[in-house]
């Protein structure tokens, strides 16, 4: 799992600079925690606003961040001038996402040419305690010829 | 599909008591468009604060929509004194969400005592042109005896 | 859903020939029962030796047909000289399958030149009555130049 | 992982006895390789009559040892006068199922009263070499006071 060599010497920063055009991890309060090749974690502290009815992070927004941090942890492994494309994922929802802080963590299983699978966990935080809450299997596509971030003139 | 029966009279009430209290749809925008039994559709207008690194409303928020209208639909089916709780889904991504608008429609397709299979689309709506953006397959279940909203005193 | 225009004007023969090539649909006892551009419905009577502990049908035969009829509804949009590859498919298995005869029908919802998203449902029918009993989201990939059944010289 | 404790003292007997009645099972040639609690492993010698159009395994047969490996990996932890019913699952087919040899290895993530999440490896041998071909996310359900297989009188 940790085997991973990129194919692209600037990863990390390709990594950062895409999540920062994620307006909407902005908008929830999430950031990258940890990054290696075809791995990826997210952090996201607990927030009032972003609950479904019982006062739990909404499952969408639990997907939200399993969702780029599985897809950042794909990207990490693609060559330069390649945008990354979420195929489809799937989400086992295991407990209530309870806690004060989540954290997502991508990790990278099968790296192809076109399609990546990956798998990603979200685990809640509460007081010292870790808790898995969801896991996500995940299909990732790399597009060639067409860079995830535009260069600027 | 339309002949689904509630065993709740307090159905659609119930539906949207819960759906109010579900604070990420004010946060994003989202409210139900459409509601019948076993039918749930959930409208939100794009804004570029929700969106991922190329423009395109993000996946995880494609999938909340997607899954409260799946949830929705199936709570609308169930008992009294029940609550509905997502066990997993499923989402295709087939198309970028660029749009000025999305739908997310949850159709039940099985509706169990426990669990309740419900598929969900989300539709762009870009001009006077939709199309068909993601694709859900959900496993809702029901928790007998757990009031979704407690009452107040 | 029934509009799609095949890109191979020899689809039909290429589904079937690619079909009798699958040995497990001979070993199963399964055959194509109808197949239409963007559709695929295959029929497999019941067999004491294709169950699970209880004596349905294991989910992995329900599975089996679902996945060729999926497989062969994208096929048969998919150009001359390409070939067909499950990416990967999910099944909600909604009541026991148990019945005389088994339908799987493969529906195409999105035709892409790469990826082609296909649902499909399983039937069971026992008497005159007919019985969904597993829905299927599935992702087919189409490799070009690289046909699906091999020239014969 | 390995820390599963099983609720019920005769698990492995019922789980050997349980696999046993699945006809299928015989039917492709599918044995169990290994058992502890929370684990199961099925081995399946790769046969010519079980293949898709390439001469590979089947997707569905891959799925079918996927399927059993993860139910019984659940059913272990389950107690006394229960079934298992597999809810759905999702599989990634991540190279071509190639190989003399197959192993299904069910690894239960998520132990709950009515519901257990568990993912599952299939796994070709080829040579000396292993190669992982599909991945799965499953859901199993419990169903209590209806025991799998039936006292004999």
């Amino acid at each position: 799992m940790s085997a991973f060599k990129p194919r692209d010497p600037d990863w990390e920063n390709k990594v950062r600079t895409s999540f920062a055009r994620q307006t909407v991890m902005e908008t929830i309060g999430a950031r990258i925690a940890s990054l290696r090749p075809g791995f990826c974690e997210i952090e996201l502290p607990y927030r009032r606003d972003l609950c479904q009815q019982h006062g739990f992070l909404h499952a969408g927004i639990t997907t939200t961040i399993a969702d780029s941090a599985a897809g950042y942890a794909a990207f990490s492994l693609m060559p330069p001038d390649a945008s990354v494309l979420t195929v489809e994922f799937k989400v086992n929802l295991m407990a209530p996402a309870a806690g004060d802080r989540f954290l997502a963590r991508g990790n990278v299983i099968k790296a192809g040419r076109t399609l990546t699978v990956v798998e990603a966990e979200v685990i809640a935080e509460q007081g010292g305690e870790r808790k898995p809450v969801a896991q996500m299997l995940a299909t990732m596509m790399c597009l060639e010829g067409k860079a995830d971030v535009p260069e600027r003139g």
